[in-house]
């Protein structure tokens, strides 16, 4: 009953940041016994580079016979001219969309140890603790018709489908509802609804579910003024449900009041638990290479795949109270350094927290 | 050659400050013989209270006659539960359209009287100024198809089409390009072009325009990001523009940064430079009918009125001036009011504002 881990270091600091995690998993795959096993694949502009694609049918189907993935992070502008078709996200978007993996959890945490990284007065965030759960295999990521087609008067205009089915709001509607049972036991539900259609029946489904969840408290929130109380009082949310793209932007805006994105883990889950992690930060083209980057968000993402894909939750809690440690030690990578703390580089902290375990 | 000006109070707080910016532009056509003349008209909830609709043909028709209109804010709960066809929005988003209203210029600057208010620490909002243009009239918000369907399997799904045309995209990169002139001469254009098709049209557009405006400088970011962006280092901005529902999204962020939304102005421009003018913020129906409103970002939209759409720059400055003069004074509204400063209602802001002219 050993468990198969699929590596998808990619592009630019994904190679990096990987391979601290790797080397946090070995030392707890010893020493909890856990019989895991890896493989390794490429995807992004990597995969582009060897194959031609960004996700090859191979890799692709490695990943479907995985307990688990890990990813690093994809792109650069080195791909950045290519045709649409063959550029590195389009390898990302086809595994999460050919695998199901409908359900973005995008944490924000604020490590206290890190409350000065953050551009918000520290009263706003101190102890912040969000969870963004983002749609991720529909809306108008998905949506057909699309593309860029020529009018009668001759000229062109670009065009994409925003949609969502009343089974599609609901199954990530229950992932809310059941995520902030284990938490705070609050869902605010993200949309446009005094304009776009798509959204007036999100909230309806919500609605709909809401009674089936007494114990969660669920409100509706237009996404404008959810992007202004992300800035203004983010300590008011706790689990914050939306679709694909209202959640990219939400999410991205909440990993930045904690100051340290380099820090945050995320999750994409399949409808049994199945899934994908990987680092809340891009693939950071310009410091690739240079042993700096912080591996800590990929650190924290394997432990999130433990406790979530597979069950090891002790194994999860050792590697979260190590990245504390060393966080507490005083170590941190450029990203997050301030006076008085040590700089140290990606595989030193990878050591470091090696070490604490 | 007198020019006329429609006020539309519209809903919630909308009636009060409306009521002080009318003050203030009362004195300023006497002091600097501006030869305004006034009208009024229902929009929003108090007109499908009175007409059944939002924005009844004869408004309509008021506003087109206008030389530029002076809007407070619109909806409330209590026309929540409406059809979509009759919400107060509807009456909004018909103005914005049927007057071609397509350059939704949305400042973002912090008062340095204020920058306590910010939830964000004082070095990274000082002196913060910028300004975020947004499409306005078409996008997903007015794209076609677009409503709630049964699908063959009988679930229900809601749908919306973001479309650009070139046409759309160039008048709004005009619009950006020369605001951008007239100020540190940076447009950072922001679109999903990565995953959106309707934005790859958009990027291509706005490359297409650079050359004609060498002397500015044009960059690109994803939408995801530069919601990261403004979070994290704002001043990097000067002008942004952006389409109707990333605008809507990240102009209120981008507000916000400055913790006085109270002190926001915005303008609706058509391709002649009439246009809307109104708060940032909306119509607060919580604190509707209390006297405690700030009335100064409708009093700066007055003034953005006179210098945007009249020509009127010595009375556009001198308003200003009197904003700048109040807030020295230690004035403050309940939004504002922070320790040491003196607390005032709705209407002594606005005699305020008059005494200091
Ligand atoms: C790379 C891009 C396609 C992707 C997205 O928009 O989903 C990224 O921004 C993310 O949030 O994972
Ligand atoms: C009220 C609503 C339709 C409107 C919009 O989304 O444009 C508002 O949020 C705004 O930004 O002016």
């Amino acid at each position: 009953m050993g468990k198969q881990i699929l590596l998808l270091p990619g592009d630019g600091i994904g190679p990096e940041i990987v391979a601290e995690a790797k080397k946090v998993l070995d030392v707890v795959n010893d020493q909890f016994q856990l019989g895991l096993s890896f493989e390794e694949d490429l995807m992004g502009g990597c995969s582009i580079d060897k194959h031609g694609v960004p996700l090859a049918d191979e890799a692709l189907e490695k990943a479907r016979q995985s307990d688990a993935i890990l990813l690093g992070a994809v792109g650069g502008p080195k791909w950045d001219k290519l045709d649409r078709a063959i550029r590195p996200e389009k390898g990302l978007l086809k595994i999460r969309s050919s695998l199901e993996l409908y359900a973005n959890l995008r944490p924000a945490m604020l490590y206290p140890q890190l409350v000065e990284a953050s551009s918000l007065k520290p009263e706003v965030v101190s102890g912040l603790d969000i969870l963004i759960v983002r749609e991720l295999t529909g809306g108008i990521y998905f949506g057909e018709p699309r593309g860029i087609r020529t009018l009668e008067n001759g000229e062109r205009e670009g065009f994409n489908t925003y949609k969502y089915s009343e089974s599609e709001i609901e199954r990530i509607g229950r992932t809310a509802f059941e995520m902030a049972r284990k938490r705070n036991k609050k869902v605010c539900s993200v949309d446009k609804a005094n304009v776009l259609e798509a959204t007036m029946l999100w909230r309806e489904v919500m609605d709909r579910l809401a009674p089936e969840y007494p114990d969660v408290e669920l409100s509706h929130m237009y996404v404008d003024n959810a992007a202004m109380q992300l800035v203004r009082e983010p300590k008011q949310f706790d689990v914050i449900v939306t679709g694909n793209m209202f959640g990219d932007i939400l999410s991205d805006a909440a990993a930045m009041l904690t100051g340290s994105i380099g820090m945050l883990p995320s999750a994409s889950l399949d409808k049994n638990g199945c899934g994908m992690y990987e680092p809340c930060h891009g693939s950071a083209p310009d410091i690739a290479g240079q042993g700096i980057a912080n591996p800590l968000a990929t650190i924290l993402s394997a432990a999130m795949m433990l406790r979530y894909s597979l069950s090891m939750t002790d194994a999860a809690d050792a590697i979260e109270a190590a990245v504390g440690k060393v966080l507490d030690q005083g170590l941190r990578t450029a990203d997050i350094v301030t006076e008085g703390s040590r700089k140290v580089s990606t595989a030193e902290m990878g050591d470091a927290v090696v070490a604490a375990l």
